[in-house]
C-alpha cells in the first residue's frame, strides 16, 4: 500500500438505549474490554494515521477510555450524517483518504480495513467505497445498487427499495472509505429531507454520482464481522462470536481445550505451550500463562502471571496481584490475590493467600488464612522458603515466618517466627469422659419434652 | 373475545414410563417447576373458566400438587379419546367450550389457546378445532386433511396416511377445542376399533364429519411450543427450549448475560435494571435480585432476595433463606443460608453464614462459621453492626455478638459478647527454636530407614 | 458371521505435529481415555482375533499403552502404505481376513466394524474392501470411483480426481479390510512414483483391479465415526461427539440430566437409577453411582464410589480413592480424598477429608480438617460411628477418634479419642471492654495522620 496519510473517524455517539443499561454502548464489554477498544486498537496499528472519535455530549467516562484520542461531540443523535458532520471542521484541510467505521462493530478485522483502503487507491479513485456483506437473511438492511459497470450507483435503504432491489443479497455494512478531499464538498450536499429528518451517511453515494465522481465497494466474505451492538442480545452474539475466535486462535496455537465452547478468554490472555484448560475456566483481564501448565476445571483467574509447569484447580480463584512460580499448586477452593508464590509452593485446599509472598517450596496446609485486613488497612504477610504452615492457621499481618519454619494446626500467628523454630498457639486437648453420652441423653430428653409440649 | 364459559381439560394421566424414572411424568421439573404447572398457571388467567386435569390412579402427588383444581382419574391408559371420556360427566351439562391441552407441552402459550377458543368462536361456529403445526420434520406425525374449503376434514394418523397424505406439511399437535354442547354426543360415538385398541381423541374430527358438523383447524408458528415429553431426552430438549425464552426475555428486559447459554434461571427468577451476570450461574426457585447487582461466575442461588448494588460471587452459594441488603459483598467459597446480611456486610471468602443475623457494615473474616447446629437442634447467631469477626472464628450459637465489637481471629466464641469490646480465645503464641530443623532430620532418617527395608 | 481368523492392523504411527503438543497423538484423551483406547477396546471384542499396532520409532509410552497387543515400528513417516507394510513379515503366513483402522478414530463403532468384514466375507469374494463415507462437505477427501456392477472401481485423491469424479459424494475413510492371503502380493506392488514420494495405501485397489480381484465397499451412515484427529480442533470436535453419545446414552438409561451439554463423563463413568445430575458437573476417571442419587451443579468427581441415596454437591470435589455410603450428604467446599464415609455422614460444607475412615451418621462440622501430611508422610485418620466433630477443628493423623465422641468446635486434636468422650483443646474466651472503641479510634487517628502526610 503507498503512503497515504489516512483519517479514521470512529463514530460512538449512539448511546445505545436499546440496551437499557446505565452503561454507554460502546463501553459495553466484549472478551473483558469495552468494545470500542477493539477498533481503536486495530487502527493504532495503521501508519500515517490519526483517529477522531465523534462521542455523545456529556458522556465524560468515553472521553476517558478513548484519550488520549481527539473527540468531536456530536451535538444530538441527527444520523450517521449528522455525526460525519461533527468532523468536517477536522477533515476541511485534510487531502489524505477518510476512513469512517463504528465503534459498536468489534469483530471488524484488520484484513477488512485494508481491503476498503486498497479499494480508495485504485486506479479508478473512487470518491468513496462503501463495504458490503451478504448476510444470510437480508431482512431490512440497506442494499448496494451496482452500475453496469460494477461500481457502485447507490445505497437504498430497505424502506426505499423497490421490489427488484429487494432482492439483492449485498448489503451495506455502513462503513466506509472517502477520498478526503472530496469529502467537505460531499458533506456539504447532505440534507435532512426525509421523513425521519435525520442526515444518511449512505446519501452520499448518490450526491458523489450526480457530480460524476466513481463510487466503488468492497465485500467481507465474513459478514459476522459487520455485526453491530444495539441490544443485549445483540452484544451476547458478538460475544459469542469473539469468543469463538478467541478459542479457535488457542487451539491452533498449541492450547488444548477440553470443551472450547466452555472456556472464556479475555482480549489479552496470554497462554504458553503444551498447556490444558479443563472445562468451564474464567479468565479476566490480564492473564499470562507460561508451558506445561494444566488449569483444572472451574477455574477464575484475573490479573495473574503462572508459570511453568503450575497446576491450578479445580475451583480456583486467582485474583489480580497473583504471581504463581514453577511448579506451584493451588487447587480447590483456594483464593490468591496480590501474592507472589515462588516455586514448588502448595496450596492445595481451603485457603486464602492475600498480600503475601511465599518462599519456594512451602507447603500451605487446608483452612490456612492470611488476614490482611485489620478493618482499616491492609498488611502484607511475609512466608520464608521451605515453611510447613498448618491445617487451619490464621497468620495476623504484617507478620514473617522465617524459613524452615514449622507452624503448628490451629494457631493464630501474631508474631514474627525466626527460621527453623516450630511456633504454635495452641490449648492443651481435654478429654470429658462419657461427656458426650450424657449429652445425647439430655438432648434427646429436652427434645421429647419439647416435642410433648408442642 | 366476547364472554363464552370454557372448560379447559388437562390430560396428565400418562406415567411416562419411557422417562425410566421415579417421578411421575408431569412432575418431572422444566426450569425448577413440574411441568404440568406452566399448562395450570396460562390457564388460570382465562376468566370464566374450570379446570379438570385427568390423572393416572393411584399417584397421589400428581393430586397433591394439582389441588385445588378438580381431578378425574383415567382409570386405564387406553388413549387420548378414552381420558376425555373420563370427563364426560363432568361435561354433559357444560354448555360453554371445552379446550383439551396435555400436561406434558410446557411451552404452549397463552395466545396459541387464545387462538384456539377465538377460532371455536367463529361465525362458522366450528364443533372441533384442532391445533396443528409445521416440524422441519414431519415424521410420523399424525397429519390434517383440509377439504375444499380449506376447512378440516380429517387428522390420518401416520400409519394409515396414503402416499399422498404422507407429503402433507401441516401436523397435528393434538390440542383441540370443542363446542361443548356438542361434546358428549361426540365422545359417546367414539370407539377402539383398532389395532390398538385403544380410544383415539382424533377420530372425533371424523365423527363430527359425519355429523356435518363443521371442523377448522389453527396452526402456531413456532412448532417447539407443542413439543410433548416422553423421555429424558425430550425433558431435556424442552428444559432448553424454556432456558432460551427466560435467556432472551432476561436480556430484552435489560439483563446483561455474558454468556446466555451458562445462566440457568428459575420459572420464578426476578431481575432488576442494570444487572449483570457472570458466566455459569444456576438460579433454583424463589430468587429476586435489585438493581446495579452484579452476579459472578459459579454462583448457585435458591430462595434469596437480593438487594441493590449487592455483588456475589465469583463462587457463591445463596441458599434458601438469604437475604442479603444493599452493598453487601459475598465472595467466593460462602455459603449463606436462612440469614438476613445487612447493608454493606462483607462476607468475602470461604465462610458459612447459617440461621443468623448480620448487622449493617459488619465484616465477616475468611474461614468464619456459624456453628447453627449441636447434633440436635439448630441455634441463631446474631451480630450485631460494625462488628469485626476475625478469620477463622467458630460462632457457636446461640450467641450475640454486640454492636462494634471486635472477635480476634482463630477465636471460638461461646457467650454472648458486648457491643465494642474485643473478646478473643486464643492460646499464646509459643515457640521453640531449631525444632524444625530437627524435626526435618528426624524424618528424613526415619524415610530413608523405611526405604531401606522396602 | 462365520468363523474366520481376523487380523486387525492399527495404524498409529503418526506423531500429529500438527497438534502441537509434546503428547503423542493417539494418546491424547477422548472422554478421558487415550484416543486409541477406543479401538483397541472394540478390536477385542471380536474372536478369533490378532491385533498388530504400528508405532512411531522410540515412543515408549504409546508402547508401553498399547501393551500386550503386539507393536511394530514404522521407521520412518512415509504414508499410509509404509505402515501397512511394517506390519508385512507379520501377515506374510495370515490367512484369514486383515482389517486396517487407524488409532485416531475412537468414534468408529463395532457395527461399522463388522460390515467391513462381513463384506470381506460375501460370495464375491472381494480382495479388498473400502469403507466409505458422505460428509455434508466432501470438500478435498478421496473419492470411490464405482464400476458399472457399482463395485468398486479405484480410490482417487483429490488432487488426481477430474471434474466428473469431484462429482462423486462418497467419499475414502481410509478404513480397509484385505483377503489376508493376496494382502502381500498387493503389498509388494506398492510404489511410491508420485509427487509426495510416499506410499499411499488406496493405490492398493488399482492395483487388486489391475490382477482382476474384486474390490467392493461398504457406507457408514454417519460420517461422524471415521473423523480422524489432526489437530487440537479436531480433538475438541471427536470430543463434543464422544460426550454427545455418552449424555444420550445416559439419558436413554434413565439418568436425568438437566442440562446435557454442561455434564462431560469418562468413557467409564457408571451411574445407577433414578439418579439426577446438575449443571456443570465434570466425570473423571473411574466413577460409579448407585440409584437414587442427586449430583448437584458444579460438582468435579473422580475415582469415586457412591452409594443409594447420596446427594453430592453443588461444589463438590470428590478425589480418587473416595468410597461414599448409602445417604451421604456431601455438600459445598468439600474435598474427599481416598476416604470412606459410611451410610449417613454428613460433611455439607468447607472440609477436607483426606486418608480417612468415617463411621455411620457421623456429622463433620464446617472448616474441619484432617490433616494428612506432616510434610513428608500422608497419615490415617480414624474417625468411629455417631461422632460429632465441631467446626473448624483440625485432626492431626494418625489419630483416632471413637463412636460416639464429640469434639469441641475450633480443637485441634492430636490424640486419640476414647469413645462417648467430649474432647476440645480451646482457650477460654476473653473479653475486654470497649477496646474495639479505643482501636477504631487509634486506627482511624492514624489514618487520618498517614492521609495529612500524604
Amino acid at each position: 500500500m503507498k503512503k497515504v496519510k489516512t483519517a479514521f473517524v470512529v463514530l460512538a455517539a449512539g448511546l445505545g438505549t436499546r440496551m437499557k443499561s446505565n452503561l454507554p454502548k460502546v463501553l459495553h464489554p466484549v472478551a473483558g474490554r469495552p468494545m470500542i477498544g477493539y477498533i481503536l486498537d486495530r487502527l493504532k496499528k495503521f501508519e500515517s494515521q490519526q483517529t477522531l472519535v465523534i462521542v455523545p455530549p456529556d458522556v465524560p467516562n468515553i472521553v476517558d477510555y478513548v484519550t488520549p484520542m481527539k473527540t468531536v461531540e456530536q451535538t444530538a443523535p441527527l444520523g450517521t450524517g449528522h455525526a460525519l458532520l461533527a468532523a468536517r471542521d477536522n477533515l476541511k484541510d485534510f487531502d489524505g483518504d477518510v476512513l469512517v467505521v463504528f465503534g459498536d462493530t468489534p469483530l471488524l478485522t484488520k484484513k477488512t480495513i485494508e481491503s476498503l483502503l486498497t479499494a480508495r487507491r485504485q486506479r479508478i479513485d473512487p470518491a468513496v467505497v462503501v463495504l458490503g456483506f451478504r448476510p444470510s437473511n437480508p431482512g431490512e438492511y440497506g442494499r448496494l445498487v451496482l452500475d453496469s459497470e460494477g461500481e457502485l450507483e447507490k445505497v437504498v435503504e430497505f424502506s426505499e427499495a423497490s421490489d427488484a432491489q429487494k432482492e439483492i443479497k449485498l448489503c451495506n455494512a455502513g462503513i466506509m472509505a472517502f477520498d478526503g478531499k472530496r469529502l467537505v464538498s460531499l458533506l456539504d450536499a447532505l440534507n435532512n429531507d426525509n421523513s425521519k429528518e435525520e442526515y444518511f451517511l449512505t446519501d452520499i453515494v448518490g450526491i458523489a454520482r450526480q457530480k460524476r465522481w466513481i463510487c466503488s465497494y468492497v465485500k467481507t466474505e465474513n459478514p459476522k464481522e459487520v455485526m453491530g451492538i444495539n441490544t443485549l442480545r445483540e452484544l451476547a452474539e458478538v460475544e459469542a462470536e469473539m469468543q469463538h475466535r478467541l478459542r479457535m486462535k488457542a487451539m491452533d496455537d498449541g492450547v488444548s481445550l477440553i470443551d472450547p465452547d466452555t472456556v472464556w478468554f479475555s482480549y489479552d490472555t496470554k497462554i504458553g505451550k503444551n498447556v490444558t484448560i479443563g472445562q468451564n475456566v474464567v479468565f479476566g483481564f490480564g492473564v499470562t500463562i507460561g508451558d506445561n501448565v494444566e488449569i483444572k476445571a472451574f477455574s477464575h483467574l484475573e490479573g495473574a502471571v503462572i508459570a511453568d509447569r503450575a497446576i491450578i484447580g479445580p475451583f480456583a480463584r486467582l485474583r489480580p496481584g497473583t504471581v504463581i512460580g514453577k511448579e506451584v499448586r493451588v487447587g480447590n477452593f483456594v483464593e490468591i490475590k496480590a501474592a507472589r508464590l515462588e516455586a514448588g509452593v502448595k496450596a492445595s485446599h481451603l485457603s486464602y493467600i492475600g498480600d503475601s509472598r511465599v518462599g519456594a517450596g512451602t507447603n500451605i496446609g487446608a483452612g490456612v488464612v492470611t488476614c490482611n485486613y485489620d478493618g482499616f488497612n491492609k498488611h502484607v504477610t511475609e512466608i520464608g522458603a521451605d515453611v510447613f504452615i498448618g491445617t487451619n492457621t490464621a497468620l495476623i499481618a504484617p507478620v514473617k515466618i522465617g524459613k524452615g519454619a514449622f507452624i503448628g494446626a490451629g494457631s493464630v500467628i501474631t508474631k514474627d517466627v525466626v527460621e527453623n523454630s516450630l511456633a504454635v498457639s495452641r490449648a492443651p486437648q481435654k478429654e470429658n469422659a462419657g461427656w458426650a453420652l450424657k449429652y445425647r441423653m439430655r438432648k434427646s430428653e429436652k427434645t421429647k419434652k419439647t416435642q410433648k409440649k408442642a
